[in-house]
């Protein structure tokens, strides 16, 4: 049993509380332990210059800790002046992923803005912004529908991402900060509803990995994340249906 | 009778969530109204180096909104790269008036932070900051007595802050933003527990205002900030000492 | 008696010499006892993007400070990358209280700059830069009637700005540096030429302050006030109808 | 067969110039295909604050593009006043995955920094950049032997990186540009000599991938890292010995 | 004749007001026609850190013109957040001109900074700055004496400039702004009182030039400085002898 | 002799590789002695803001070290976040030389901007700057004339730049890094094909010098510019025609 508790394949209490930012299209706050952060999304009926008139939307994030999420209080980046790059590499990774479900083209010429700030960090605050932030992006594209700016739903597929690792030399699903730092692997796993991959990242700086761990650390990352994919469809209710019927009828 | 239904001396209800972050110091989340932000204190045992060796503390603080905190989403700072003026000029406020009601060599050599991070927007964010971050501060300093780092509270008085305004031709307590954008007369006030003044801020850019004004706004004012100052000692309950005894008596 | 010989109520000497640069539209140096700020105003004709189209003026300011303005030298804002807080805090301070004496209709679709750069600093450097680019504003609303660009002036009343302060247990008006460093209270209060506050802005950092001392305070800025004006208009000569007639009439 | 000739599992040419730079303690140009990159390795005696006093040393590393390394000209970095995130994550990377091959402590406080300069791109950039520093890393580490400041080489075993993706639905070796920017899923795998994984970095934006299209990149990109572990072998020639003697023996 | 009545060899007037800014340890208001340049002498008790231990001082240089120094308004370098290019190259070439008549170890370990800032600008703002900054430097120095903190002067010469240029096929001296915009080939000197060239900074980006015409610039350019220098002498007065004897005596 | 046993009037080694970047429309790789650059000109179809609808063409440059072209490791300014001044001051320097022998009318409403990037540094980066980006520029052009989006070349002489300077007393031609750190005297020229100056920037910071040695740093200069012009015809061989045939029938 681990530190907290839990068993190796076993995620944290996660719990999605919808519509949690009042002025937001599409808002929730997302607890997986004791990492809580709010997603908003935002629409804005324009696209960067870079995609003008081409008939296709765009999906962006960003993503940001209070600079006392965590354990040691965190210089804000405003006042640094700067973006860090881990917080760069997160807010990529969070739109790339996010992108992989939505159709751009069904979208239309406009961009959704996927805020993440991590008001509570326990580790796993990128995994946890991609697993709130599809639910907050599927409020908004639901009050699209709504309002008739959209007639069908762009949306292909559920999406969601856990973190997995070798702690201890056990594979370890959901990991928690304590566990986090003790890992010698550490791997970032985004798959759909459909079980393909969008986003594998692993890293093994502090002990490189076989390929028979490789596989171990894919099998328990898609335990988690159909579990984290329950807890969306749980939350989103009357609305599953902005996801498409197939996805809905294929998510294993 | 206002938008919202409430008297014109009337604030609008206030709920104070105590220890709300798990790793600070001292934290709430205070809710005035429909504006929502998490206070934080953090302890740093050591002072800014124009300070080192006076034997004196420090108290500073910084403000941010998230970006979908208001209607239509703001870019980070961060994103900018620079704190903007509005910024600024609230955290320069927040910090001054906690100061007020500290006596810092009391404190002793160390920084105590205030974070305040407006999640939810709907005026009066730096008056509601002000309010919340009294009390993460004493959370923080009681922290610090339990811990013999402080036998005695450096924290002499109660602080509290509301916004007050001229709407419509009326003196209005507590401002919402939609007042607020429809204000002739806008103004901060900042008191402590003994009704003295620490801040009084008015502006009359659309239109200068009268002495007689200026009396009948600094009375709502009063009135709005002993229901604060009541709030904070309800949320405080069994820590309430550390604000000193003569304040606890003497505060009106 | 004062440090440098003066009345609790008496102002330093004023001197505010006209068209002190040759390219600006409108300029002055002021100097108020050892406080010496270059005042200009430019006239630009189109207003910030956010105005555009909606038919009216701008009025806004920057403020800086020579690095060997001070008895220490500052790093110049530019040498460090960003405008600091407390130059933020007083650049919008400017701009506001101009505005609230400017018919922003009447000025039609254009901006002028105010820019106040302090070249010797003795205290008081905010409100003395108010009341001199009150005074620079109008020779620029002059050159626009002179033009044929305005048939009628937009400049609705006089505009002046003193400090005052509590030094030694004394309300004291308009503070120099030395008085500054040791004041309780202090005060900068910006009020029109029909007496009316546009602006009141009282921090007790030190020592929080009661109702009584903060009437005493406004009375004697008001006395400061009339003073500068009176100088304002010394100053206009043959110019000073583009300040309304009626302002004219009403000035106390 | 594929655009320029090759075969779906066949590298480009590969060649390594080592000394590249006269001033630099370890440099190599190399060149795969058209894509070539200066890598120098600089030494430092001495390691981050964070890390003082650990008795460790550190590797870190910096990736940057000459602004005509692309079809169309990108602007600099410098210029624009900030690093973008695609650079940050790159260099991240490339200071991780060489990490992960040396023995902190063997390598004692000293610090060696990975200038990765790309000056002229064809894709692969990131991965021709982890490979090139590996040599660079060699000969400073040979240079601090032979000049006894280390008397074992800290080098734990070889360690190269290539590109792998699914392009027109087949599993594709080493994209050059035209490639990449067609591919379906989009792949850098850093291995080393022992056949261990170290980063595995699989990104499916436009089309996530099943577990047997992973397991088909990752043998490919094992098959292009052996090709690569070759040519550096050849590189190292005489100092061949700078890699621990099991990681030459064993590499397969 | 020049446009505004000069012969072509003829500098516009000088007049140089000695402490200018009651703060400084040196300075001068020097107004060289209608360009009036602020120059103050800053001494800092401390060496640059790379400057550290040798026994020797330092003289440095900033520049900068107030916003409406110009007929159109320039926006500040502060508010962009960077120092410009033309900015720097002025700065630099003005610490470099004054290093070259200062003996930097008989200046012991301390620093001079020397403010130029252009409050009005009608060509020759550079060489302006260069010829009150050498004034202001004497009076600092003047004052290192008085005080105590140096028994022998550490200034070898004086040091002056001029702009010279070809205009409408003519060598002219000391272009003004008009002459300046006009001019084809352009040049900045800088000589010392024995007559040697310090600094010779000619362009003719518009029309390159021969040696013969490089030849009667220069000689123009003698000319100014001497003119300059007289000047210089008559305002340092009765503090002349900071300038070495030699150079007082030797001077042309 | 010098110490890399040169004569004193006698430039390095002088090595052009023209087309060394094969995306750039213009490019070299220059080699003078152990200093090496590679410029590229890049042709942009439109000019800055400030120049459009005035039917000429503009030509700038930018300047750039690798961090390990110097035998200490300079910090990437991308990293600090700003350019610096002796960067700003070279790339200034350079568009301004080759615009001097540039027909900007006849170039047409397009930008071409050079991009010099030091790869390694031995003494005379500026002036091997200027001298291979006119090569690339003049491949530059002859594209533009061969897509016949020019009839006849704008290029109206050729240009190139030499270091002069007084080392140990001795006039040297080309100084390399440890002359140049000797040198009391140190002086950039550019000159045209035609013998005619273009700049001359001469710099006595630490010993001002007379009108005797200027001229003897100029006649050198000149043999080392017309060597470097020699260098360049010969590179361009087939392509010698796009410099005017004036200027091919009239250098020296």
């Amino acid at each position: 049993m681990r530190g907290d508790g839990r068993q190796y394949d076993e995620t944290r209490a996660v719990k999605i509380t919808p519509n949690y930012i009042k002025h937001a299209e599409g808002s929730v706050l997302i607890e997986v332990g004791d990492t809580k952060v709010i997603c908003t999304a935002t629409i804005e009926e324009k696209v960067p210059p870079f995609m003008k008139g081409q008939g296709r939307g765009w999906i962006t994030a960003e993503y940001s800790m209070l600079p006392r999420a965590t354990q040691v209080r965190n210089q804000r980046e405003s006042a640094k002046g700067k973006v860090g790059g881990r917080t760069m590499e997160i807010q990529r990774l969070i739109g790339r992923a996010l992108r992989s479900v939505i159709n751009l083209e069904a979208l239309g010429e406009r961009t959704i803005m996927l805020d993440c700030d991590v008001i509570q960090a326990d580790g796993g605050t990128r995994t946890t912004s991609i697993t709130g932030s599809f639910v907050a992006l599927c409020y908004a594209i639901h009050k699209l529908m709504q309002n008739q700016k959209l007639s069908k739903s762009p949306i292909t597929d559920y999406l969601a991402s856990v973190s997995v690792g070798i702690v201890k030399n056990r594979t370890c699903l959901d990991l928690n900060y304590e566990e986090d730092s003790q890992a010698k692997v550490d791997m970032n796993v985004v798959m759909t509803g459909q079980g393909k991959f969008v986003e594998v990242q692993g890293t093994g700086e502090d002990s490189p990995f076989s390929r028979d761990e490789l596989n171990e650390l894919l099998a328990a990352a898609e335990t988690g994340i159909q579990a984290m994919i329950t807890k969306q469809k749980e939350t989103l209710g009357p609305i599953v249906s902005v996801v498409g019927a197939e996805a809905n009828a294929g998510s294993k």
